[in-house]
């Protein structure tokens, strides 16, 4: 049941399961921070576990370390350590490179499992997704063709017979839309698709079975709700079934069957390995590892619970102002943020800004969306209470309306 | 002139002007360290430097840091101190991805800009440049072509008239052979050909003039002679000539024109920018940064003179003991290594076993090479005779022989 009240939020952080969690990040003094759908906060056990990396594994090891702290294999082992968060097997998923890249070399693999040439994406996917399908179609001799997927379009477009390969991000990175992931699969195998799933804003969000769901391939980023600190190494998920035959085009050494036989020819290596490029950055590597190690003390389910009791909390606080949510209210449909539109044009951004500066931290993503992310492992409900509170308050005064807060910095 | 004593090298190394440098590196206790060809000694501030950018620019800063500490521009502001290490200018490099994906990027780039399809390439270069060509000409509809470049074999191949790109790495990473730039580029820009540079083992280890000898695109990475640690961010440069045509695949939003407007189509960033694709491993970055700013108190004049100086040294006592170089002995041909034939079949990785337990690190390269790697910034004349002297003990004693030195580590 939805608190009404400060107390009632505080009585609920009381008897939270999750708030231990609370003390394994650094959370800055008088900070509320909502923007953990684009960076997430830095854990504690970070700066050490990285210190550490330099100075011992790097400084007095050096290149032994390749061997004896198992450089060679972090791809694999971290890739492991996201595996139960995304519903894989630790031996389905790899860490390294970007989500663009990552991105690119599914969406080729998956072209060339296909005779057909057309690659489904949403017309309102975040934006490196379309450039990356651009850029991969360009070459392959293939089409993007964008839908809305939320509409009946999805199914319509899968009908016409001559998808090779869905696109979709799982929750949208605007309005945070969950899909329907066991669904959208099902009917795009039917309609002989393959389906390659986004998972930047949903992994660490919300509870994810790409096994059960039989999905084919997916991406997704570590430094949202992952916490591994800005453009942290991504993630790659294949299928098992379809590792024996799948083919990527970034084929560098680390994904040779025996790379240090340093023959002339690419042999893919067996298993997810043959997803891997070149060598990855142990450096930030170290810092994923340290984030992930303290998502490995998270239920998942709990925490799904929690996000829902915090977006319904701030949604009805903000709802009962007035202001109207792009975000679903049902919960099947709803990731781990809210989206609230401006409530006047040209409002959005200088309202984040006034928020800002009363210490709540959110953000705007043009054209029109205030969007606030909930991260149950390290926000309470006192804190999803003031927020919203605050964010009536900056609406209610008018107080956005001041010349400074119109202010563009570079990058929001 | 050569030194032919300890004593000789003793007074080198107190008339060395470089010599303060090797202060700012961490250096473990007991080891002599001729593996900076393959990860780089850690630098003194970068541990220092990592902390503040995890403890300040992300734990306190958050996500604002984007804007405050510089984040997003972070592949130009690193770029451009790469740019006086290779001859370029500050606007024709960029940083981020690795090695692989940006010479995926530029391979693709260059064939866009050429009616021919040929991609000609070493046959012993670094197995993941084959590769990469190998993935990338597979996509383009182009071929691969492999030659031996230190021969006549290049001027033979590029006569044919059908060669769209040449990819050589500027130093052989297994003998360290250093190629003629400014003739290879003349010539096959005679010929219609363009040329990538692979610069991995020749950046911060040889002066390089990019510009001067009017290169097309070049690649390398930090972690080698850059000191950035394991894995770290690659280079990439473009002359500045080809921005405004050149078209690389992997388009993701860093690389467009107005990545804040989050449009659904891609248009290209003027200038080198367009070669990014998605956000970049900032931790790793703060390592890279330290370590550039080391570099930027090294006269490269200087560096150039003791590294000949040193394997000079390194040459004339292991060859006066019977060992021979597979480097060539002309200054002029010669990067930063040396690389000696194994002096008998299958001794070549127990002899570097062996040597390692005296202290000194080189390694070993399949089939025959024994590789030792020579960095100005960080090594003393003693050092190297040294371990000149610890090798020609391991052969002369036989001591390789012993069963435990024959144990293969997973990498070498």
């Amino acid at each position: 049941m939805t608190p009404t009240t400060r107390e009632e939020c505080a009585a609920l952080d009381a008897a939270d399961p999750l708030a231990p969690l609370r003390e394994e990040f650094v959370l800055p003094e008088g900070v509320i921070y909502l923007d953990g759908n684009s960076l997430g906060a830095l854990p504690r056990s970070t700066p050490g576990r990285v210190a550490d990396m330099i100075e011992r594994e790097w400084g007095q090891d050096l290149i032994r370390s390749w061997n004896t702290a198992g450089w060679w294999d972090k791809p694999r082992t971290l890739g492991a350590k996201v595996a139960p968060l995304v519903g894989a097997d630790p031996d389905e998923v790899v860490v390294g490179d970007g989500v663009s890249a990552n991105l690119f070399k599914v969406l080729i693999a998956a072209l060339r499992m296909s005779d057909r040439s057309v690659v489904l994406g949403e017309a309102g996917n975040f934006p490196t997704d379309l450039y990356v399908t651009e850029g991969a179609v360009g070459l392959a001799g293939a089409t993007q063709r964008r839908i809305d997927p939320d509409g009946p379009a999805l199914g319509e477009a899968l009908a016409a017979g001559d998808v090779a390969v869905v696109l979709l991000s799982h929750v949208d990175y605007r309005t945070g839309t969950l899909r329907d992931m066991p669904g959208i699969t099902r009917t795009a195998h039917d309609h002989g698709a393959l389906v390659v799933w986004d998972l930047c804003h949903s992994a660490g969000a919300v509870p994810i079975d790409l096994s059960g769901c039989g999905a084919d391939f997916a991406v997704g980023c570590t430094y949202k709700y992952l916490n591994a600190g800005p453009g942290a190494p991504a993630f790659l998920y294949a299928a098992r079934r379809h590792h024996p035959v799948v083919d990527q085009p970034l084929s560098g050494w680390h994904g040779h069957a025996r790379p240090f036989d340093f023959t002339a020819d690419y042999e893919p290596a067996p298993g997810v390995s043959r997803f891997l490029s070149g060598s990855q950055p142990l450096v930030a590597d170290a810092a994923l590892e340290a984030s992930l190690d303290v998502w490995a003390k998270a239920d998942m389910d709990l925490v799904r619970a929690k996000s829902l009791a915090m977006t319904d909390l701030f949604l009805r606080v903000t709802g009962e102002a007035g202001l109207v949510s792009a975000t679903p209210l049902d919960h099947g449909r709803r990731g781990s943020q809210v989206a609230l539109l401006q409530p006047e044009e040209g409002s959005g951004y200088p309202i984040v800004q006034a928020l800002i500066e009363r210490g709540v931290i959110g953000d705007f993503r043009a054209p029109d969306v205030m969007r606030f992310g909930f991260t149950p492992l390290y926000l309470r409900y006192v804190d999803v209470f003031d927020a919203a509170t605050a964010l009536v308050e900056v609406v209610r005064t008018g107080e956005w309306r001041e010349e400074r807060f119109a202010q563009r910095a570079q990058v929001t």
